[in-house]
């Protein structure tokens, strides 16, 4: 998500009160809704409204486990719970609407709990509470990485499986596709029935923007205005769609990453709405925007003022800014987090904004999670167009630890390469710091990167401009940019809809007009372009040569591993190679506008004893041992024999 | 030294041999020249021509001294020293000429040695050589440092103290003042005419441009071709006269910088003609133009050809490379930098090129001569546009670290501010990314560099493009400047006639044109700039500001070391604080088109219980409890009380 989130306020809006006076802020009407909707686990109308986790795992590497119980004046029981497992701390907010019970669940097996609430010497209610069996080697889960190839969704806009939830009669915004900004229908289940598109494309795992509800009455399609996070968005499915999409994922050996945001919440979030305390979120009190200056982060310089605003700031007026410097917030985000790895058998994180988050809480919730799962991955939003700005985030990284701090972020986001990409292409002439010298200039500071291998590289994604619309849908241009994306080092990922040319333009429209619905992905769509057949001439070729690229380096651990030289680009033509002890591909990319030769002794300490290339695409062969001669615009990928 | 460096080839360039033959290489004829030029230290004739360095000191902290003796067919002697010195080792090149004696002078007091040179079983000559006494505490000289702030001088361009040198017979080119390229006449004796003209400035240190004999043919007033490392060239006076601006300064309480150059020499330097072996200079065979690409120093995807060419290519084509990794040359340098810090007693270095040397063996240099001087300062010259890549080449730098390098560098220059100058201050309109946001954001890195106090901060250089000429002379951007180069963390430096509005165009008339004649600096010049009374209405601005900003900075212990605390900047209105235990120093620099407000309660933390500041250019005090009003395209320099 950048600074320039394009949302709707809604016009409800409603500024969170500044103490909170349970007396006057429950609201007696809303209790009741919350209660006609809920799923009671038995019939006592003394029942907490919410539970949350909703229910919990056996043998989690860390056995506390911290259940927050949510109901009108709640907080004046004392709690027990049964066979015999130790209560640890109980803990109460300013709001006697919450109590959050801690237990201790060492060595206790999957089973179920009734946990006792009472009121002066008799129990007022029973509350069951399940602990599941764990999945076999459910912690040693191995997440994305640089052998994979990732395809970001808005699920909004990219099929529409199930007419059936569109509308549904607990949620605000109804459906309208002619609204760039409005719901258009697409669904879990639209992204379930083009697995094989998916798979045919090259693709192995799917990231897509937030399912939870976001109730927000306008602009909720994005999905990072979360109200629920125990619950899938209903116009989406249902929680048990959501893990059959992970389970046919996994069915194929693909993956599914999940678009996590600790950074805030929806207005609409109920828990905003009955505040557990008032450092539950930001206030300054009530509403202040960030000033967007993540530098603040780091800045040994920075005032403590821009640094409060930065990071306290709500990203938007919609969106609260949670407090993850408050433990029972940041115990409740790493629980959420670890609950929907377990449930939906996860493969990874995205979490948007990470870099706003409070550093020191995102670092814990970061740290908890790969306590758990130790070789899950995690990409953070870390939008800074700076690379030892960027490396300062990742785990281990020698430029935090300059200021003694270890995010623990597994993976970044590329966005200096993601910079360079958006405007090399249209640089045709030769120059000091133009065209292909930004590309090569990106990767001249891999070293500053501790694990240059766990970085995103993209072309574009959901907050930027389509790179399609930026270079006015130029095909070679395109296919340059894919055989970059899909030879450097790192994860990596595509955008929905780029593979057939789609464009939009962010800048002059907006989110919505880059975010369009997919051609097909709607009952009645005029065109089909999921299938072969239903792509335009022009769409063939985009996906032909996305697919072709993509299939070709599933298999290739030369890519997903190997080092990288590469080669000071002269007349705009970059050579670069990435070889290992087995294999050595050579890349060369003419972003000229004219033919050039490239002599090809330049490259003797890379190709060695090579005496031929195959170009991955054509299969054709080319003698290395005379120059090799480059059509304007072009990329060649070549399999050295 | 920039890449662009503008220069004239020596017309009758010669290419270094490719293997050192010395039976045809030795032109008796050259020779018998030097020998007519040459001072002999007594009267055989057998004497060897060079002896180098041509004295050395007593008591060293590096006992071992390296004696270079040049002479025809010196290396079939045998050698042995008087008093009992042990020698340590002889080294021999495949040039005859050259023989490398190392002596352990450890215990040894200030005395007159004889080197014997023994032929078969006869004493074939005998050569003097002394040891001089030091300088009381001369290890222990302190640098220059943020205390300071220096003002760069091209000595052949600022005044002609001595109009009797400006041509000599045993150099090439003669005095031109109509040429730009060409020798002016200025001088040692020229600077020393105008340090009380310094000093009214605020000046503290004075780093001028080379002064080693440089007999390039043509451009051979900028120095960095240098033909003799241990001569001053005599168009600029003697090494006596050097001593004597340094022995001048010092009775000021001023301190001397001298030019290093350790990367190359000139193509007529008399070693380079005479080369002692094939690796002294870096060879291609003979010449090849580095590819100016520093990042190969540290990047770990660089082709090793690549990283060659920058560092092993030649600068230009009329300054041969010199091979560090060669110790002979290293020492060489070693020595030669020492010899000039205990000879013409120095505070001093300002190394060019210093990121295109080996990176290794410039290390070792630094390193060599902190050794010997544990205070002394040493300024690179890093022209990067990265601050993680300038970072990287600081003593104890977290990012060279990270690939165990460490240069020993002291200081650097801070190139990327330098870029945000020459932009910001035409950028009036408010934005996210451009006007004093550049400036704010350059501190934003701070934290990247091992010691942020020891960074050179200027708005030009004799490389660089004249801050005059940016701005077209508008004196609300210089003074901008100024306050700001005056005022925020590091070591400010000026560059000769900024401070009287001097400007010049080096993109469109070259080098020349930015290193035009200070006016007054030669007799018969319509006007005399250096006087009060010479300078016009507009230059008395420029100058009358500029002094009462570094006379004021000099006593100011807050400015030198204290912190920064800084805001982003809102409105193009950029403020910060310098501030230590005692005091506090507000600045606000309104680059803004219109008349800004601020409100001071923004910046409570640094104000703290500050009632009132006093403009230090006005004398006029301002209250703190209510906002402050500043004029457009202004800066304001407050001390709080």
């Amino acid at each position: 998500m950048k600074r320039f989130f394009h949302y709707h306020r809604p016009s409800r809006f409603n500024k969170p009160s500044r103490i909170i006076k349970p007396a006057a802020i429950i609201n007696p009407g809303r209790f009741l809704t919350l209660f006609i909707c809920l799923t009671f686990l038995n019939s006592s109308s003394a029942q907490p409204l919410k539970t949350e986790p909703p229910f919990w795992f056996s043998q989690m590497h860390n056995p506390e486990l911290q259940i927050m119980f949510y109901g009108p004046n709640i907080s004046k029981y004392n709690v027990t719970v049964s066979n015999n497992i130790p209560i640890t701390s109980i803990a109460k907010t300013e709001n006697p609407n919450y109590i959050f019970v801690t237990i201790d669940t060492k060595n206790v097996p999957p089973s179920q709990l009734i946990f006792s609430f009472i009121d002066g010497k008799k129990t007022g209610f029973t509350q069951k509470y399940e602990l599941k069996a764990r999945r076999k080697d459910s912690a040693l889960r191995k997440g994305y990485d640089s052998s994979d190839a990732l395809y970001l969704i808005m699920p909004d806009r990219f099929s529409n499986g199930n007419p059936a939830n569109d509308n549904t009669s607990d949620t605000s915004e109804k459906s309208n596709r002619t609204n760039d900004h409005g719901r258009h229908g697409g669904d879990i289940q639209g992204i379930i029935n083009h697995l094989d598109y998916l798979e045919s494309l090259g693709i192995t795992t799917v990231w897509n923007t937030p399912l939870c509800e976001d109730n927000d009455p306008r602009g909720s399609y994005h999905g990072y205005a979360q109200s629920d996070l125990y619950k899938i968005d209903p116009r989406y499915g249902t929680n048990e769609d959501y893990l059959k999409l992970s389970s046919e994922l996994h069915k194929r050996k693909m993956k599914l990453v999940l678009d996590y945001v600790t950074n805030h919440w929806g207005a609409e979030h109920w828990m905003i709405k009955d505040l557990p305390s008032y450092d539950w979120i930001h206030q300054f009190p009530g509403y202040a925007q960030s000033n967007y200056r993540m530098t603040t982060q780091f800045d040994t310089n920075a005032s403590d003022i821009d640094t409060k605003y930065c990071v306290d700031g709500w990203f938007v007026k919609s969106m609260p800014d949670l407090n993850q410097s408050n433990p029972l917030v940041l115990n409740y985000l790493i629980q959420n987090a670890i609950w929907w790895i377990e449930y939906a058998d996860l493969d990874g994180f995205r979490v948007d904004t990470y870099s706003y988050n409070d550093k020191e809480g995102i670092s814990k919730w970061t740290k908890a999670i790969l306590d758990e799962y130790p070789y899950f991955n995690i990409a953070g939003e870390v939008w800074m167009h700076d690379q030892a700005q960027m490396a300062y985030w990742q785990r281990d990284s020698k430029i935090g630890a300059i200021e003694n701090y270890n995010s623990h972020l597994p993976t970044l986001m590329d966005f200096t390469l993601h910079d360079a990409i958006s405007q090399a292409f249209s640089e045709d002439n030769p120059s000091w710091d133009k065209g292909m010298i930004r590309i090569y200039e990106n990767f001249t500071n891999d070293f500053l990167y501790p694990d240059i291998n766990s970085i995103l590289v993209f072309a574009e994604n959901h907050d930027t401009q389509r790179f399609n619309h930026i270079y006015k849908n130029n095909l070679a241009n395109y296919k340059m940019a894919m055989a970059l994306i899909a030879t450097v080092r790192g994860i990596p990922q595509l955008y929905y809809g780029s593979e057939i040319g789609m464009a939009g333009d962010k800048d002059k429209k907006g989110d919505g007009d880059i975010r369009r619905d997919f051609p097909g992905g709607w009952i009645g769509d005029s065109q089909n372009a999921f299938s072969d057949s239903g792509r335009d001439a022009t769409q063939k070729e985009f996906f032909d040569y996305t697919s072709k690229l993509f299939n070709w380096r599933k298999a290739k651990s030369v890519i997903h591993s190997g080092k990288t030289k590469h080669y000071i680009p002269e007349n705009n033509v970059y050579v670069y190679f990435r070889y290992d002890d087995f294999d050595t591909i050579m890349v060369i990319i003419n972003n000229s506008a004219s033919e050039q030769t490239t002599k090809t002794e330049r490259f003797a300490e890379s190709i060695k004893s090579s005496k031929t290339g195959t170009n991955i695409i054509t299969g054709k062969s080319i003698e290395l041992n005379q120059n090799i001669t480059i059509a304007p615009k072009t990329a060649l990928i070549l399999e050295l024999k």
